[in-house]
């Protein structure tokens, strides 16, 4: 810290992504990629936009924009880009936060950073003991809510009626559901946007749609949070999403049936692992995602970590106290799964 | 606005970026971009990084930092990207304006949006009649301070003397240097980093190295300084550059010598089209940018731009009252100049 530094930020702790290691080559299971590669469309039309990157991308982000709203069967006055859905998320924090925001004790880790950057007073609901969001916790809050559906990094979804129960109970507040893991098998809560004018939806192609390196967020909701979101947007980074991530990710949703594809292929694979996981003793949520949330009595969360780990394999461990049993594990390829089943099935062995 | 946002933005306005119509082809003299599209060279690596834009990009930015060190001539811990520049001017108006920051009346618009989405109290300093910074009004300032150099929309530059004094006698805050015009003809401040912790650099690649739609901004600075600004950046965005933006920058900075021809070229063309503009009664700045900044007695400022809209070619002019006078000109190549000036006196020779 510089004595430069605002005091306001003198207590803030960043969030720590997953590792990105780039020096030698992982199975990356750590950080919820696709293991497919984006469609060669989609790298052409990367390519095209760089060619003509001498000029400004579009900062309204039309065209994506258009194409977002038919994929998300709203207006595209109800539709926003930005550089990655952790953009967005932040903004929500801005925006919505002044009389504190809720939402569960185990979720995105990144939440309660949110919640500290912009000053917001966060309001933490434990999980219950099976690590599930009891609806009931988030009735008549008086605040805003973000709730992550499927939630991560448990991979359980709620169900559509009791994300109805909580917005219809929460008007006169935002109640952000952040979708990053929809696709892979949860009911999304667009529909409700024709009946909720205090709903806001939380889209990421990062995981559905292979382009976690190209950063495209989007928020969905009524014109008037979108107007707030925009201003946000426009006061910090009106040409906030790049001209490459623009074509790439139009590409990406004109293949949306193909992505779409790809997630449920990515979810049996995923049904296919836990039931093997289960049969190894491991206990394992009942997952949603694109990733597997699992512990195992012989074992601690740690020491599987840093065994895969050392069998060149990534996953993702948290120290936070209630689920530093657990590791999670990114639904990748068939063969990385297997390749992930062995080592476990090597390190359980070895104990 | 909904009734839902924080009432601390009730009052936000968003800074209007130069228009990107996308309706018909216009000569776009009006958003300072470059003449010269993307090498090659660029557009390849862009689409290599597209096709594994399946897996995050590297949050550090290691390769593309390393390589911007070595061609600012710092070390690698004093250089954070960002996705664009005003991505880091936002932090930097969020991270250091406690006591306030200071700012020229005429400048880049931008910074009196920052100074307010950041509860910043913003001193905005005149310039002087002439319309150039006056170093003296910023010594001792006690509080933060912005500074264009070369300035915009003027295109006047401060001598490294004056820059020097300002830092010297301002030790105790931040004095941020917005270089994203130096490569135009002006003298860095970048050999003042060796002396000074308190200098912080802001550079960009849009108008320099051909990569406006790419959003590649640097901030270069002390350690410290650059601690400050990584942890707001890992609070908000921790993958703030896009796994293209990245490999396309990277590459553009490998031909670093080529942009900087570049550069000098667009600077001989503005040279030559001051020197007409003048021929033709044209009241024009001493500009070391890639753009003019001209007023003509016999039209208005907001005629001049209209008139020449008309005929397919964009300038910028803005409504602020001591320079609506005036129009800015980016310049481009020689062809689009020569579009340009036969325009401008067909719209003359008509009053």
């Amino acid at each position: 810290m510089s004595r430069f530094l605002h005091n306001k930020y003198a207590a803030l702790t960043a969030y720590t992504p997953g590792e990105q290691p780039q020096d030698k080559q992982y199975i990356k299971l750590n950080t919820n990629e696709s293991p497919f590669p984006p469609t060669q469309a989609v790298v052409l039309a990367a390519g095209e936009a760089a060619a003509r990157a001498h000029l400004y991308c579009d900062p309204d982000v039309r065209l994506l924009r258009r194409k977002a709203a038919e994929v998300f069967e709203v207006g595209v006055d109800n539709v926003l880009a930005f550089n990655g859905s952790d953009e967005v998320l932040y903004f929500i924090f801005a925006a919505f936060g002044q009389q504190g925001i809720a939402f569960p004790d185990i979720s995105y880790g990144f939440y309660p950073v949110f919640a500290k950057a912009n000053g917001v007073e966060a309001k933490v609901i434990p999980l219950t003991r099976d690590l599930r969001i009891d609806p009931d916790d988030y009735l008549d809050l008086g605040m805003c809510i973000v709730i992550a559906n499927p939630n991560a990094p448990t991979g359980i979804c709620l169900a559509l009626d009791d994300i109805e129960r909580i917005v219809a109970s929460n008007r006169s507040h935002v109640v952000a559901v952040d979708e990053a893991y929809i696709d892979f098998g949860g009911d999304s809560a667009l529909p409700l946007l024709k009946k909720f004018d205090n709903l806001l939806i939380i889209r990421t192609l990062s995981k559905s749609h292979s382009l976690a390196g190209a950063r495209i967020g989007f928020g969905i909701g009524a014109k008037d949070i979108m107007d707030d979101l925009d201003l946000l947007r426009c006061c910090v980074n009106p040409y906030n999403v790049s001209a490459m991530g623009q074509a790439a990710a139009l590409q990406a949703l004109q293949e949306n049936d193909l992505n779409l594809k790809r997630c449920r292929q990515i979810a049996r694979i995923r049904e296919h692992t836990a039931q093997t996981m289960k049969n190894m003793g491991f206990e394992v949520t009942p997952s949603l995602a694109n990733f597997l949330f699992a512990k195992h009595s012989q074992v601690t969360g740690e020491a599987l970590y840093a065994g895969l780990r050392e069998k060149g394999i990534l996953v993702r461990w948290f120290s936070t106290p209630r689920i530093r049993d657990h590791i999670r594990v990114t639904v990748g390829s068939h063969q990385q799964m297997e390749m992930f089943l062995s080592a476990a099935r090597d390190i359980l062995e070895d104990r």
